[in-house]
């Protein structure tokens, strides 16, 4: 579990170019389809129920994101998620709001229930909501937990059985075993909407090509932080941060990854 | 109602990040949560019925914005704007495309009758046919109005209690008594897909933290072309404009506004 | 069919600006938005069944575009393709995965069935597919095509009595008798998502003005491949290639077409 892990991961999605289905939210659905095609993989968006498993059955890996849900939306990621767990490829939840309404946390929970999920990325309210600790979440960008993230994330990962990613200054990625730290980022990360939204993507299309998830995760968080570091020295607002982000993401080689990660085990 | 009055509801959205509730449509929702986050206040898009009222009830203005309506979607923002009045937060109308479909027209009628809406904000064709005048749209960005629009917002405004906003190279902002005529802005705005969607989420980010929505939109709309004009300085085209654009939002400051708003009471 | 009548088609959209109703995805209907601006006519997103008849009746031209489909949204575009064909405009269909589900093959073949369509534009394995010829697609950007696609192209369009375009390094346009094609492009352009869907709203523009769909289909790529090309210069990687490109497209005028066309008749 070196930065050179990490980076052969990068390399591996740019020969491979897996294809990455998403079924995710309206506002940062353009985004995700961009940030992965910077990084080298395919993205495909599809949510009628009638072709869902159809295209599962073409792709690597599987982005399911709460943000603008829906009923028959969901029903839909129940369907893809259980074609992504017949076909064997990754399913990454993004329980986007969880906690804010109770939709919202039902559905993440039901596809915590009905799925096995590979790997669950949320602030540290969405994710305390899910482990059942004490948290808050106002609408998708405020959210706090009450106790040690690190702990809730441990006890979840361990409980469901799936890899736990807390996006935050730090990130923390764990499967209840091994706990990652990653300090790579940006302030600027997180006055761009859908960056979040981003970071999910990442995390799929590493954990297509990757049969360690806390690995995966952490090399995708790693990239994503990497290029948004890059990024901030050439903005001078959200916006130009954003073409910067998206262009260093295409531009980014192994090599910065294995120069610049700053990954930690805990 | 001096330019002070507009730069002290900056600060105040600052401070308090307001979180704005958005039913809106698909082809400008991500413009949407940006300009929000630019702003300084934060976004939410929720629009299924059966988490509308619970996320209205954490939010502190309520954004309907018709551009890509559906049945189902106009019973959503039935739902939300009923609770949105009943907790007593501003709820802002932008009746996008109203006159060009009877739909359109008949959705714009129905909240507005349904609801206490606190700022409908259009062009002059759009508020021309909601007020019952001799109006024009095609599609949703030609329109034209029979008749002085400052007298047509006017009556509008009265009749229904609302403010209401006309959009154009001078806005005009009316409660039916007080007129206000902002001139800043630049042609360049005309020439984005969104900027009449983004002046309605700043003009819901504004109401979050006011009291009085005639110089609440004002103010916004100050903002919004103040910002506009930094932008096209910097431009050299739609999307080098559109990126400028947001970052000046995002380092607009109180004294920008002292200094640069152009509002004249009529 | 020389530059200048390519040239004439975009002096024709700055003078007219036609409106182009879009039925289509949600990925990229911002794009389509302003991709639409740029080039100098005005877009109208509308899909309620309710209302689609009434957009259409005041559109120049239809886009339809199923590259996030749903069954109630085919319904849409069968309504107001019937619409369009009753008001003799011109209906664009862009088959966006046809061939990678079952839904989508079968729902661009129905509108291929039941609507008079002016112009077919995919990529080689989606008009393949329609074409009957073997083919393979893979999500919505991978795909290829047994034997030559001229051939396949040609015949698809006389049997189908449609100009057929077939985008790639050199884009495909025939009716059937002439062939023409378009070495205008930039690699870069592959890499961003969503400039397919915009290629397909630039032929709506371009045939909105036009009665020869040859031409028009062969301007519309020539003039997004110019500007394509001139983007290239500018860009650091795929997001500062997009701000360019729009950039572009609004700055692009006749004499451009002119001088860079590079579209020849086989």
């Amino acid at each position: 579990m070196t930065s050179h892990s990490f980076a052969e991961l990068l390399s591996r999605i740019r020969i491979e170019r897996p294809l990455i289905h998403h079924i995710t939210n309206a506002v940062t659905i353009n985004d995700c389809a961009n940030v992965t095609l910077c990084i080298g993989a395919a993205p495909v968006m599809a949510e009628a129920p009638e072709e869902v498993r159809e295209m599962v059955a073409m792709a690597d890996a599987l982005v399911l994101n709460i943000g603008t849900l829906s009923r028959r939306q969901v029903g839909a990621m129940l369907s893809a998620g259980r074609e992504a767990n017949a076909c064997d490829i990754p399913v990454i939840l993004d329980p986007v709001g969880a906690g804010a309404t109770r939709m919202r946390t039902e559905s993440a929970r039901m596809l915590l229930d009905a799925l096995h999920i590979a790997v669950v990325k949320g602030n540290a309210g969405e994710v305390g909501v899910l482990a059942g600790a004490d948290a808050q979440v106002r609408g998708v960008d405020f959210s706090s937990i009450g106790g040690d993230p690190v702990t809730v994330a441990r006890a979840f990962a361990e409980d469901a059985g799936i890899t736990v990613v807390i996006s935050g200054a730090t990130d923390i990625v764990t499967d209840g075993k091994r706990v990652l730290l990653v300090d790579n980022g940006h302030e600027m990360m997180g006055r761009l909407s859908g960056t979040g939204c981003m970071a999910a993507s990442l995390a799929g299309a590493f954990a297509a090509v990757a049969g360690d998830y806390v690995v995966s995760s952490a090399a995708a968080l790693a990239a994503f932080g990497i290029a948004g570091e890059k990024a901030a020295a050439l903005a001078s607002g959200p916006y130009s941060f954003r073409t910067a982000l998206f262009d260093e993401l295409a531009s980014l080689i192994p090599d910065d990854i294995v120069r610049d990660a700053r990954v930690r085990l805990l």
